[in-house]
């Protein structure tokens, strides 16, 4: 058992008890034995062998290699192992962080990502559709989305190879063939699905907690080139499938109860099944920060985006489509009105760049006011860039 | 077992001898028991059973409730199997069709929809585009594609409820709910990809046999007005991704080594990464047709699609992106130059309608020539319309 005591938090440490986020994780002596973790401090409490010892109703749930077990079971449990895991903050079963290997928490089913901040929307349309309207005539009447790669999602840490492609520069005749040359980064919010919902059965707004675990933070990653050349008309494709990086830790959507913020005013009365002007506010006040090489360039506000993830779950499932445990939705790049607020480079940069560049090293960081000033932490999500493949395909 | 000898063959039954596709079943003697089996004729050989019988190596595989572990097992394991197979034709272990259930074959791991079509394309382009070009000027160049969602993928048989959602009528002010009043069919021909390939490691155009196992028909069920209102900037997305329905039968890819046709010719010469100019002939000429209520409405030509599957997988993966097994692409809609050969209601009424009404059949069936005058089947789809759902969200 490691000797540190995991109770010893720094001031304003982000895993605190109103946090504790579940990851999976390995130890040295049982690489081959993912088991479920929750990070307390700079510490992972072994959640698989406090339940065993405890005798838990909820021990094989622990012990499974991902979160899905755990995601599938509902909210009365996910509450009820969250109020046994404050009782075992106390209990020897603490590993130190840098001490074992994490994860990808669960098994994506199908991703989705949104576009939900008005800024990046518009910032973004004026770039790529330069004396068009910033934004489409829909985008105020319902929350844009279209689904990514779930075979793709990968977790913080992972080294993002560049990309290569076919990209077309305004001036070019024809499109040639090569590594990005604009890969860029994006800032986002993603939210893991735990309970299912059959099809035809949408869920409504006020049904978000039920279905929704936990919360964590995505770095969509974007080729700029290859996005802005193959995109018209059916959407992103290989511009953003090559990766996109999680945190190893969710964190309960419960969590952040104190952290509920009313989005934006909104310029169109919304449809019965969008309208939450009469539910609990919708946004969560994540402030979120990111770095490249250790130096911050932006800090993006969740508050600022136009829908929420509410929203975003009840227009996924209006059409009739069916939820699975895994499903993964990110909530489009962050980015608020200020220049020193906005998500990814392309926006930062005004579209003239620099993008990335090999070794870049890009970490995502965000919390959110709790109650009593405690913070609650997202966990991080970091990764570097390495030089493109440069064999030819089959080699 | 069965009394029925099933060797008796109709006159060009396309379930010969040299297409043996593979499904999953349930008997009523055993209906949690799903099991892999083969379509012969009208009848479905019992490979679990057959293969235990003769202690087949391939009897794990053949036992299991998808064909996903037999489509890990790769290209080696997927002819041994089907040499044996052939071999059990004169055996006792067959059930009368329709005397089985069949299941969803495989289990979809992601599933990306292609846009093949010139004439689809253009067609379409004409519609949701006038004035502007028909094709986009990135279509010639690289096979578009999008992500679709996995866990909508159904099995044929499984009716489709008319989806609800946001349209807007190009004369209206603001968006309306409700349930999708253009509800249309997209004829496609889908590719199961067996063997993974990890990440950073495009599939070439040569490898395209080794990775995908089979081939089956699509209805990529579309509803016109949530899609033409939702679409832009970021491509298809509750339009679609409430059904898309496939065939009970994966036919092998290698039961169509006699129906290889060459594509069409091309307009630009293409990335070395899509040039099968020196590569076996990448089309399959499949014959498709589509009946609703009985009623011939189309014969689309698989022959006539400017990108080949080859091609399609090779552009998915060039990127960097990894495969997985169970991963699912569809060819996009199937239309050929003539007014009776297109895929959807959309071109086959020229945007006008009449769409799909509740209590309509939709059938799609399609074969290919094979050696000796032989036809090669694809499993049929088929999937009857019911009605919207008409209580709200929640209730």
């Amino acid at each position: 058992m490691p000797q540190h005591h995991p109770r010893d938090l720094a001031e304003g440490d982000p895993f605190g008890p109103d946090t504790l986020p579940y990851g999976v994780f390995t130890t040295p002596d049982a690489p081959d034995r993912p088991r479920v973790g929750v990070r307390y401090g700079a510490h992972v409490l072994d959640a698989a062998a406090a339940a065993a010892a405890h005798g838990s109703a909820y021990a094989d749930l622990l012990a499974a290699p991902t979160l899905n077990p755990l995601m599938a079971a509902g909210r009365p449990a996910w509450q009820a192992v969250r109020a046994e895991v404050r009782g075992w903050l106390d209990e020897p079963y603490f590993h130190p962080l840098e001490e074992v290997t994490l994860h990808l928490p669960f098994e994506v089913a199908d991703y989705v990502d949104f576009y939900a901040s008005e800024h990046h929307a518009a910032n973004v349309g004026r770039i790529f559709r330069p004396g068009g309207e910033a934004l489409t005539p829909n985008w105020k009447h319902l929350p844009i989305g279209y689904h990514g790669r779930a075979g793709t999602v990968v977790v913080t840490g992972t080294d993002v190879v560049r990309p290569q492609g076919q990209r077309k520069a305004p001036g070019d005749d024809l499109p040639t063939f090569g590594p990005s040359l604009r890969l860029d980064i994006e800032a986002e919010v993603g939210f893991v699905v735990g309970t299912p919902a059959p099809d035809n059965t949408p869920v409504p707004l006020s049904d978000f907690r039920e279905h929704v675990f936990g919360v964590c933070l995505v770095n969509d990653w974007s080729s700029r080139d290859l996005q802005s050349w193959e995109y018209v008309p059916l959407g992103p494709f290989l511009g953003k499938s090559f990766a996109t990086s999680v945190s190893a830790w969710i964190t309960p959507l419960d969590a952040f109860d104190a952290s509920r913020t009313a989005p934006p005013a909104r310029t169109y009365p919304l449809l019965p099944y969008l309208d939450d002007s009469a539910d609990e506010p919708g946004g969560i006040d994540l402030r979120i920060e990111v770095t490249i090489n250790g130096e911050t360039v932006s800090r993006p506000p969740f508050s600022a985006m136009y829908w929420t993830a509410a929203q975003q779950l009840a227009h996924m499932t209006v059409n009739g489509a069916s939820l699975r445990t895994g499903d993964f939705y990110a909530s489009g790049t962050v980015s608020g009105p200020e220049p020193d607020q906005l998500g990814c480079l392309l926006e930062l940069t005004r579209g003239k760049g620099p993008f990335l560049a090999d070794g870049d090293e890009v970490t995502l960081t965000a919390w959110a006011p709790g109650a009593n000033g405690a913070r609650i932490g997202l966990g991080e999500v970091t990764g570097r860039i390495t030089p493109a493949r440069t064999a030819p395909p089959g080699a």
